[in-house]
């Protein structure tokens, strides 16, 4: 296989080549929408499957809830409506003729569940109440991009209610949390984790958190949110409680999601010259085995040992590729475009010699390993990738991540090496706003860390106590 | 808990009061569609969960395309096309504008899907291909039913494309057995497999295989549909590709589907004038531990002795009721309207006696068994219950599937004690049209296994070779 992918220093065109070559997605008729193709879909069911579990754990169940939303309920919460307006799809037809009402097609789901919540919700035993769903949704999106920004992504959205803020604000962050781990974890991606400013915030949210990564190309990309709704919610759509005492309260809420988005960040962050580079956590295929035939030694002798290997290999995702109409080289660029962590290469050297040749992905690096020391050394090596790569990302986040005071060299920063951004930040919309416009950066994130000191806004000289995050954003 | 729902006698009252009490699903506030709430949805995940993994191993994978089609590819095939006009719900504004072209919500993804196919699909090497998608269908409906008929719902719709016919057709009929095989032993239900007639088959197909259910109403269900498509889609979609010969040539493709109307299949089937019952192997809790708290025993005892139940148990999904803020016999009914199929009760009198006291959901029978052989019955026993529910299943479709030559006894037994007729049919479009006309009973297939006969159709005497399943249908 030759790769045609253009160097990665062409990083827009670099992305979109990779993402399609690889077979993680491919553009679908209806523009601005995709399809995410097996092996994209692969790595979407691992990351269903990790973080499925971390939440059943902290007692979330899952639901589902309908896509169509009856225009109306948007409109029960102002901001939330100002928010989504704009990026609304809306059904009009249904059974050969005009629908009575407008509705909906979700852009996220709030507004329906919690008007079943309110249904729902009766006393302080039907709390905490804690639903999520895995599904589509759809906005509106003029300029979009594979993964990053689609018509139509799926994602999950977990919706919980309690009776306290105190006990909703702690589980908001427990979630950002598990966010935050699973990027650096299972994706090996480093970040900021924060509180949103005002005009960042999801439109209805008292506070939106977040995860910010840096991407190579020096933009940031927002990883996930979790959202206090505090009570904007639950009075509009009087979801109501009966405390132990008798007394009628409304709930407090927090929403939490994830999107395919996240495989994006994957591409971008690890990717190289050569294609994806996937850290063996996520990777749907860890280690691929191809036997190198060659006229001296029998297919079928080198066809055994591999499915040998792939017996002593067999806790992690082995996969054999005996195809014949393929060369060697062809399948070697193959998998290192689909960027299977760990190649296991097996030929005539190897079978005479009793070892096999192993090749990283993430630094191409060989090593020649005897049959006996394979199980433990494997394991070992791909723990060694997984933990490269997180270090590699945490590096760039750091070296790019500057602390700049004066409004000139912010400018010529933005200008030219891109990055993150910390300054002192007044929090007024205005100077927010200015900013924004003469840099196309933004406020990311209060990093959660923040301590308070005293100093000025790096854009009106005004009296400022905290260090904002800023970035151009994805 | 009081569980207020009707007899089971009163059909239709039953199914929806149980559907809605037991919280498996509500109504949401568009009509016609509904919320799948987390016990509800939690069958769901175990049927995603057992299907997966079977179509896996077939070599199918999973994959994700647009809700949106524009609507003239719906267009390319006028069966098609013909059959799912009048369900269509169509999307027309998107970002506050007018859309140049109406964008229909999937209700079956051929078309979107067959177009991305003629894009991949290049060779006879990447053939066959095997994709599948889990995701929710739209499709207009004026009398919905909770899970029966609904306006959207959950499936997953399989789509393989192949070099020959013989072999798409090898495995239509594979995956019809593997679906058929799945209601048997995992939901307990037996039926009728077969094919389509003319006038029921998939809109598009050459030939439409499916399995047929026996409601306790007498009514058929289709439990899921698995369609020969033969060369019907990829002649107006172009999906060809080059054979070993190097000459071009269209595929052959089957698509297959079963969705949370299996759901609905479970509830009536199993359920009773206490609830739901649920077979073992689909039970969400397989077991529920309660312990009978009393004066006379601290309940920490009670409840240590629940938790070392739970851990000898732990091969299965069991629950420890464990809640002081409900009585006893609240918690029994409870567990028996959510139908988990075994129960055991552990108090006073089994900590005195070094026993528990099971109480099978499916007979109501009450066993005693000392502590020592708890792990080796307590299998058994549910062993038990899944062939008990799936004889009783099997009774009843054997009790009233009738043989009939006579038109009168016909209308009689539609009238009646409705069920399945065996009945001879001439396979004209008329005859079937009259039949359901006079009787409201439709072809539901013609049985795998049926042999050809001489025969005279029941309805208009003429010659007739095979024996047709009709039923009145939901």
């Amino acid at each position: 296989m030759k790769k045609e992918i253009p160097k990665k220093e062409n990083f827009s065109e670099w992305y979109t080549t990779l993402v399609l070559k690889s077979g993680l997605a491919d553009y679908a008729p209806v523009k601005g929408c995709m399809v995410i193709k097996p092996y994209g879909f692969s790595i979407w069911e691992k990351i269903q499957k990790i973080f499925d579990e971390k939440i059943k754990k902290i007692g979330v169940e899952n639901a589902y809830f309908p896509l169509l939303i009856p225009e109306k309920f948007l409109k029960k919460e102002k901001e939330h409506l100002q928010g989504f307006s704009p990026e609304l799809i809306l059904a009009t037809i249904g059974g050969g003729k005009e629908l009575k009402e407008k509705l909906v097609l979700r852009p996220t789901s709030e507004t329906i569940i919690y008007q079943m919540y309110s249904k729902w919700i009766k006393s302080w035993r039907d709390l905490p109440l804690r639903i999520n769903q895995w599904c589509n949704v759809l906005r509106w999106e003029l300029r979009p991009r594979l993964f990053l920004r689609t018509l139509e992504f799926l994602w999950q959205e977990g919706h919980c209610a309690y009776a306290s803020h105190e006990e909703e604000r702690e589980e908001t962050l427990k979630i950002l949390k598990t966010y935050v781990d699973f990027y650096r974890e299972v994706l090996a991606i480093d970040g900021f984790w924060g509180k949103k400013s005002e005009s960042e915030k999801f439109p209805g949210a008292l506070e939106t958190y977040t995860f910010e990564m840096l991407m190579p190309d020096g933009k940031a990309l927002q990883g996930c949110t979790s959202h206090d709704l505090g009570q904007n919610f639950s009075q509009p759509f009087q979801i109501k409680f009966l405390d132990k005492k008798g007394k009628e309260k409304f709930v407090w809420q927090n929403s939490w999601g994830l999107t395919t988005r996240s495989i994006g960040a994957l591409v971008m962050v690890h990717g190289d010259d050569d294609g994806l580079v996937l850290p063996p956590k996520i990777a749907p295929i860890q280690i691929v085995i191809v036997p190198v035939f060659t006229k001296n030694v029998e297919d079928k002798i080198l066809e055994e040992k591999a499915k040998e290997i792939k017996e002593i290999l067999k806790k992690f995702s082995v996969k054999i590729d005996n195809r014949k109409e393929y060369s060697v080289g062809w399948k070697f660029n193959e998998w290192e475009l689909k960027g299977v962590p760990l190649r296991i290469e097996i030929g005539e050297k190897e079978i005479k010699e009793k070892k096999v040749t192993l090749a990283r992905r993430d630094n191409k690096e060989k090593i020649s390993l005897p049959f006996s020391s394979l199980a433990h050394e494997t394991e070992k090596i791909l723990d060694s990738i997984q933990k490269n790569l997180f270090a590699k990302s945490s590096k760039f986040v750091k070296e790019n991540t500057r602390e700049v005071s004066d409004f000139t060299e912010f400018k010529d920063i933005m200008k030219k090496k891109k990055g993150f951004i910390r300054a002192f930040w007044c929090e007024r919309r205005s100077c927010e706003e200015e900013i924004k416009k003469e840099t196309k950066a933004t406020t990311r994130c209060l990093p959660l860390e923040t301590v308070e000191e005293k100093g000025k806004c790096v854009f009106c000289k005004k009296p400022a106590k905290r260090k904002w995050l800023f970035a151009q954003a994805y």
